[in-house]
């Protein structure tokens, strides 16, 4: 399928805005809470201000998934949910190989969070002889000679989790394996082929922001 | 201290702007790879090239801390390393608590990556009767009444990873006991008095990211 214009009309749109991405699952949070506290119908301005996002921001994001909301008493948070999960391909399993079973390998290993975002690890690798064979919150961890033996062609994500010096040659050794997306949890700015999505997760360069706003503060 | 101007010539800027913080860190681990690879000097141009940034932006986030670079030679390694990592206070540490020691929680008082950036998790709160009372990665899980009791006036920082329905009473625990910057975690927008920190990192708005590319492209 090419890729289409971004337009709030069509029902899935190839390509969303980053921005959009990161604040719609955000705004589904938002409606899991209220529709357990008993709500039925919510409007974007109510939605907007509860989370302090601009309400056109929040009109805007939303009309890039096929929901419609009704005058007067705004978006059925029922169908909204339901509507969000499947546009963010939530509600189905995506499996994912892990590369790295160091610290914080193991933390997503362990982590129950991804399984509730549709994100399953079914295997991961590893070169440390004390890590290849065991089984970690219930994921095989192979040696990374394995991969091609245990891949199966289905599996397209892969989470790059080993020392910043091995980030770009085990990156390739995911996309010779025909992995065709990395989320890199390394500081390591990985080169890859066209074609190939890669997501930059560094929680690090989070703590230089942190730390520089508090002692801007003081 | 009152907010100031951005300035190249200032030696410490009261506020960097935040996309420059983000990649300080990947110029960081960059740098440190070249000085171990045997690397004496760098020009902006070189880094620029071999991370697939734009050399400009690579002066410009550099001009926001002291460094200086020699005409034809450019940087010197070691002292850019060492530049950085004080503007970044990455070679001091800063203490925080954690706040739900859950499985993203336990993720990261596992994590030995925090350390090597100048984070130390001084304790955890949970209440979770089989929680508190454990130490887990050399950090006691207390229960979250003894918050007052067990805080130390010069810890400013907590991380918030507890479920999304308690991360708004839970925050306003944290500011109530006098934490004025907080790590977010959760996918729920907290709301919080003017002049406290607020860091969201939600790993799960990432997967958003790369579902939506992967499956653009089919």
């Amino acid at each position: 399928m090419p890729s289409e214009p971004e337009q709030g009309e069509q029902r899935r749109p190839a390509l969303v805005p980053e921005p959009t991405l990161y604040r719609l699952p955000i705004y589904l949070t938002y409606l899991k809470l209220a529709l357990k506290a008993g709500q039925k119908y919510v409007s974007s301005t109510k939605m907007a201000r509860e989370m302090g996002v601009d309400p056109t921001q929040v009109t805007k994001d939303l009309g890039h998934t096929a929901i419609v909301g009704k005058t007067r008493v705004g978006y059925e948070v029922e169908s909204l949910i339901s509507v969000l999960e499947t546009f963010l391909r939530f509600n189905t399993v995506e499996y994912g190989y892990l590369f790295g079973a160091g610290s914080l390998g193991t933390a997503l290993l362990l982590d129950h969070g991804l399984a509730q975002f549709g994100f399953s690890i079914k295997a991961a690798f590893d070169i440390n002889p004390d890590k290849v064979g065991l089984n970690i919150g219930g994921t095989t961890i192979y040696h990374l000679d394995d991969f091609g033996r245990v891949k199966k062609p289905d599996v397209k994500i892969g989470i790059l989790t080993v020392p910043v010096d091995q980030a770009q040659c085990v990156a390739d050794l995911m996309i010779d394996g025909g992995l065709t997306a990395i989320w890199n949890f390394t500081s390591f700015r990985i080169r890859v082929p066209d074609g190939v999505v890669v997501q930059n997760t560094s929680l690090y360069a989070h703590l230089a922001v942190i730390f520089n706003r508090l002692h801007a503060k003081e």
